[in-house]
This record gives structure tokens, C-alpha cells and sequence, in this order.
């Protein structure tokens, strides 16, 4: 969920696009969801309140615009040439983003706008059908491989695999420790092989 | 995380004390965690409100005081014969509770609570801690039966097989399908049997 989009095309209404999307990340970093205020991000952006308020709505408008932006943005997905070393990668990925001092707050305030707000739950929700997209791809190289049947469905392993990192993180509020994901990479790959999934 | 607590002593302490954690849950039923009010809480439990703001101070104390005691609620742990059958029944329970008009928005509100505050965070924590140690009796059972090896972590196979549902209803936003339910508790239990967990 980095900022940044070099690869948009230019333009005024682009740049004021991105101005206020990198205003909306860094007070979310800084303030999380319930200090973020449209106010600060028009100061913070240089753009005009009135123009932030037009266009954005308010701060779940704000948070849905960045999420729109964060699910285009490339995602590293490891290629360790096992499925093990795949699998355990992503999951890895997905714990270290939220130990991540400048990414973690912000993509914890996701979760959470997503919790109280159903627009920004719409957008988290089109954010993570891309992420899975995304990852599956870890999985279809595995197939291809011979690593797992053909008839697996691939994004439910990408779910099963990072589910217990979120679980332990915004439902038991438990930390998670490298092992953890590992574990629970393994988890989902040991039910792939098993048929399960 | 249903009302209710005959179990515990009587005495006009104990009798506010349950009225105002029913009105808490009944407000949360209603309202959600964004709706709730000390001042709703005392009107509907008929305590004064000087009273409640002392003994519970504002919503998060509230919340974490009606968890503590949802946490000593007991739970209808299956119990089919089979590992199969039992670990399925849990996260089928996890499943229902959320799909249940009145139970499902008081326990969103819980989770969404404690994204938001940290004394309803370690009060969540404290609640899943012991909800991990009833559920773990299912997978304890299956280790008696010779079902699971006796090295497997029984807290973490509860862990992996509800984890998916959470991450569906509060991370991606999906639905939740009792064949997903299925799934996820097939899946750890092969993560089991394969020695991973």
C-alpha cells in the first residue's frame, strides 16, 4: 500500500489526485483512522478544502480513493522456485507491512475505516480481490509445477495462508512472530496437498 | 457472548452490574460500537448515570466489562465422536454467531471496539484467550482418540480453523458460506495430520 504512481498519466486533476492521496497516507501514519479529518489532509496537500470536500466526499471517501490507488500498485511476489518458499514469502510480506512503522498504521487504518464504513469497505474488499489475485500466482506456479493438484483452488490457499496473521492481529490481538507465518503458510500448503483446498 | 449470568452472586452490586451489561449489549445490538453512549447505557439499565460513569467510566469500559464477563459464559463445545465433526462444529459456531441478528452486530461491535481502543483490545485478547483453551478441548480429545499426534499445538489448530472466517466477514469483506466454514476447519485439520501445527 505504498504511495506513489509514476506510472498514472500527468495532468493537473492527476497530480491533485496524488497530492491529496499521499496528504490521506501520511495523516493515517501519523493519526490512524480516527484522527484523520478532511481538513488536514487539504492543508497538508496544499489543495483547497472546498476542492477536497467536492471531489473526496469525506475521510472514507479519502481512505476508498487511496485504497482504489494501493490495489494497482505491484505487489513483490517472492519467487524462492518452491511453493514453500513462495508461500511462506507472501505470508512473511503481509506480517512484516504491518510491523512496518510508516505502512503498518496506515494499513491497520484500513482495516479498521473498513469495520465502521461501508464505502470503505467496499473498497478494502475490491483491494484484497486484487491481492489475492495477485498472490495466487505463487500457487498457479505450483500447479504448473506439479507441486499441488490442478483441481486446487488458489485463492483460497492465499486466504488460508494469511488468515491467521490477521486473525492474531486485529481479532485476538496476539502478536505474530516469524514462526507464526510460517506456520501458517505451511498450514494452508499442507491442506492444498491434501485436497482440502 | 450471549446475556445472562445466574451463575455468578447476587446483591444489589452484582444486579446493576448485569443491568447495565445487558443495556450495553442490547445497545451495541442496536447501535453498534459507533452508536454507543454512556448516557443510552444508564437510561436503559435505569442506573443512574453518575453511577455508571464511575463504576465503568466511558464506552471501552463498558465494553471490556460486558467481555470480561462473555469470556466466563460457557460455550456449547460439539461433540460428534469424531475430530471432523467437532472442529467443524466450532467454526460453524463461529460462523452462525456472526449470521445472528441479534448476536452477530454485539460481537462485530466487540472486534471493531477494540481496533479502535487498546483496554477493549486486552479485554478481546483475554476473551479469545480463553475462547482458544474451551475450543482447544475438541482438538485434546481427537489427541486422547489417537486421531492427532500428541505433539500437535491444540490452540493453534483452533486458531488456523477460524482464522479464515474472521479474515472473510472483517479483513476481505467476503460472505461466509457454511461450505467455507467446512473448508477452513478441513484445512487445519490436514495441517494437523500432517504434522504442521
Amino acid at each position: 500500500m505504498e504511495a506513489g504512481s509514476s506510472k498514472r498519466p500527468g495532468g493537473r486533476s492527476a497530480r491533485v489526485r496524488d497530492a491529496v492521496r499521499q496528504a490521506t497516507l501520511a495523516e493515517l501514519a501519523e493519526h490512524g483512522y480516527t484522527g484523520l479529518t478532511v481538513e488536514r489532509v487539504a492543508e497538508r496537500s496544499g489543495v483547497h478544502k472546498t476542492t477536497v470536500y467536492r471531489r473526496w466526499g469525506n475521510v472514507e471517501g479519502l481512505i476508498s480513493d487511496a485504497l482504489e490507488l494501493a490495489k494497482d500498485e505491484p505487489w513483490p511476489i517472492p519467487d524462492t522456485g518452491t511453493v514453500e518458499g513462495d508461500l511462506r514469502g507472501v505470508v512473511q510480506l503481509v506480517r512484516s507491512g504491518f510491523d512496518d512503522p510508516e505502512l503498518g498504521p496506515v494499513s491497520s487504518a484500513f482495516v479498521a475505516a473498513a469495520m465502521q464504513n461501508e464505502t470503505a469497505a467496499r473498497a478494502l474488499h475490491q483491494f484484497f480481490v486484487a491481492r489475492h489475485e495477485q498472490s495466487a500466482e505463487v500457487v498457479r506456479r505450483a500447479v504448473a509445477r506439479g507441486e499441488l493438484p490442478d483441481m486446487v483452488d488458489v485463492r483460497e490457499v492465499v486466504r488460508v495462508a494469511v488468515a491467521p496473521v490477521y486473525y492474531r492481529l486485529f481479532v485476538a490481538h496476539e502478536p505474530v512472530s516469524e514462526r507464526d507465518a510460517d506456520r501458517a503458510a505451511d498450514a494452508a500448503l499442507a491442506a492444498a496437498r491434501a485436497g482440502v483446498l
